[in-house]
């Protein structure tokens, strides 16, 4: 793998952790949110985060892939990114429908945005 | 406190416990997850449960009070529930706005449930 194919993969990993934190993070320890956040948030690496908390740099990479394990879980679990994505696409949906200058009438448009809005309160 | 009032309070319970495991229940084990459901869903006695599970009636006294006291912490983290209704109200109000005999003109309607869907996204 190359030097740039490796980098982009990490920044994928590092966007994943992030949304993952964002939604779950408050599960965490505090000692582990405040790591995870240096890692993941503040881009420090693994041995300015050790030196940071005076632990060791195996001791930091141990708590991150744990973190994320832990934070894969809750999603496997509860799904609320793969809920938040449907809920926003249809969101986005119901924005469209009520801002194009109408070519459906009255009627159709309020069937399909009470669709809309009814499939959101079953996807919740 | 008179029967009666015991009573609604412990449906009362039920009903939070019930809405609470709807939302976290995954993250609770298995065993806990069966016992739990037998009391607050299937609506056996202490005794009836311990019956069934060989454990004691204090065990799963406990063990309920375990994980209602696990469930409540999610939500204090987490405030799925909450978010969950504000979001509910939201949508409700949209689908009213979209049914009523139009007296406010497409602009307004446009601008209004525009605000609404915006309010929904930043709530999740």
């Amino acid at each position: 793998m190359s030097e740039k194919a490796k980098a982009m993969d990490k920044l994928d990993e590092l966007v994943e952790l992030s949304i993952l934190y964002d939604f779950y993070g408050e599960l965490l320890s505090e000692h582990k949110k405040r790591v995870f956040e240096e890692y993941v948030h503040n881009d420090l690496s693994l041995s300015e985060i050790a030196e940071l908390n005076g632990i060791s740099r195996q001791g930091v990479y141990d708590l991150v892939k744990r973190c994320s394990k832990e934070l894969r879980d809750y999603e496997s679990k509860l799904k609320l990114i793969s809920k938040f994505d449907t809920v926003k696409d249809k969101l986005l949906q119901i924005k469209e429908l009520i801002s194009k200058p109408t070519s459906s009438n009255r009627d159709n448009l309020q069937e399909e945005i009470t669709t809309l809005a009814d499939d959101i309160l079953k996807e919740l």
